[in-house]
């Protein structure tokens, strides 16, 4: 029995119907589904950010989930549109690189190019392949169709240039990959990446500013400090107990993150 | 069976917990139903908008959902709430002329004015009938109540007029009707309207701007250029590809849009 | 059976994927959850707006719905989470006051602290226990299982002071709680505090502007005008019929509003 879950990541945002049109076609060819909407505010045609995004959540969902992902800068053109199957979910999205980040955890296991019609919707417009091609193919693998029939097999994805970190002795350099609402800024910088070092040695630096020592609670530093942490993702975030690090930090997406050893 | 679809399109915004009190309501009376919020932006008590994204979604659900509006400027007045059949859903939602735009497609069937008080809430408030009358009539009607049951018929609605561009020999006259979050310019200029003309003579002009040719994807113009094309909801649409036609031409909704036929 | 209804009110926004990794969670564990988003805008760690909004929402859902409410500055600090029960919900949550102002109305019955791993994500980050401990628990609890399981019990809540209106023989005083999307102003004043007192004898004032009488809808008074009635909430409200109160008034949460009966 499949968990019948598709989510969906876009950046149509909310005030357009685009996302609701996806959801009607997904419910009129199964009505069971259990539709999760991840985000619409991805930035718009931003590939990198919905990478991430993705990577993001998918290790909450069961790994029979159908994760659909439209930031699709190149509808209409000859750009492939295809269903991925790997350890950790499935997923139904255009061959963008929007699978980058994820492929690196868990490498893509079948590909298949969605070219069979029988499943798209009857009539396919050339600007929203997301409600036309996207949902229904989605709809129909949740209900147990096998991917072998979307389309022919590929062998691999179109695959983006990662931010990772790059090391320099006793220096590791990343930058930042996103803000959140609360202000933390999350870096490009995993925690397998720090794997040897000693979290009371280490120094991050952003902008100017240092914050000594890796803690693991906000709670462990006084309010309004600012605190280095491995977050829920598993990155080196940096926040401010209680209040807004990217405001103290004047600090914007891609600004550059260093982690020092230093001397005792 | 019904599909137990019930979506909701309101004015209500996400901050405030309006929405969510609807869906208690519904699903207090249908645990199995399956809400799907259509947008809850709609501009503050702009029915000509409500109206519009109504008109635009539809298509995508199934015929037998039931569609919730609550864009009530009038609410506590005696401006009428009702239930509409229709060939491609129904619709709970106040007689204001919320249902204008569909109707000129999908003929109103049978209409019920909602005033036998046994489908509302107990307790009625004067101010929020969206969660009060028309949120429990809904689910009561996704339940398999007969319409009829809901109060006396009434022979039509309230209509708005439509912006409906107007016709000069070789010249179309409409307005932009709605700007997405990717800045493309959906106008009231439907393909039905383009007819017998052809795509490569036609010129659209918006704000002093040309764009020559009907294309049918994004991606036949070069990178940041201007494309004319029938978007996905079959109206003629200005987007600038992988940019924001917006922006580039400075366009607001009801900014005036010509089509014309340009000397071969 | 239970209606499967788990509720989410968080700060979180919309834009980051953490809701809906909170959703994987819960549907991992319960397929059939029946999930609702109340508000994810809640202000960042404001505890008290997250108090009103709960308040607000939960008598529109069936007393056994789950409301789940993760606006938690204390976390990973030794703050306790709460499963509670009342006769109007069952809630989990921090211990930091979120409860308050329902406490008030449905007296907390039987309150267990959640310290039984069993019922957590197998890994625990110290940044997220909305994700790895509120959202399994409130998904077990909705299969079925007794919260009694969940931890020991504890005898009370966290308590916030709440803003209570002040009375003073012929003038009552409370203030603005929340200004919705339409302008409307919220006050901490409710229909049982003006127990007594006619309709048509009061006077709301705020910010310097005097609305006379209590209507019971906005159409009672002519568009652009100022009403003071009592909202779906069953609070006093400032409205301007057709138009924006909180703009018309320069009022902003947190000022003052007066009720005094004027002399006949």
């Amino acid at each position: 029995m499949s968990s019948g879950i598709i989510t969906l990541t876009t950046d149509f945002g909310l005030a357009d119907s685009y996302v609701a049109q996806m959801k009607g076609v997904i419910l009129g060819i199964n009505p069971a589904a259990v539709i999760v909407d991840v985000t619409h505010q991805v930035e718009v045609q931003n590939i990198a950010a919905g990478s991430a995004i993705l990577n993001e959540m998918i290790d909450a969902f069961p790994p029979d989930a159908i994760h659909v992902a439209v930031i699709d800068p190149g509808v209409g053109s000859d750009r492939a549109l295809v269903a991925v199957e790997t350890d950790q979910g499935r997923f139904v999205l255009p061959d963008n690189g929007l699978l980058s980040a994820i492929a690196r955890r868990y490498p893509p296991g079948r590909i298949f190019r969605l070219t069979n019609r029988r499943f798209w919707r009857r009539t396919v417009s050339n600007t929203f392949h997301g409600r036309d091609i996207l949902a229904p193919v989605a709809a129909h693998w949740s209900l147990g169709t096998s991917a072998a029939e979307f389309g022919e097999a590929q062998p691999s994805l179109v695959t983006l240039p990662l931010p990772t970190p790059t090391h320099d002795g006793e220096r590791m350099t990343g930058e930042i990959l996103h803000i959140d609402r609360f202000g933390n800024l999350v870096t490009s910088i995993e925690e397998a990446h720090l794997g040897g070092w000693s979290c009371e040695q280490l120094q991050v630096e952003c902008n100017g500013q240092i914050v000594h020592g890796l803690k693991t609670h906000y709670a462990e530093v006084e309010p309004e400090a600012l605190v280095a942490l491995i977050g829920s993702s598993g990155r080196l975030e940096i926040a401010l107990r209680n209040g807004n690090a990217a405001r103290e930090l004047n600090a914007t997406v891609g600004a550059r993150v260093q982690v020092r050893r230093h001397s005792p």
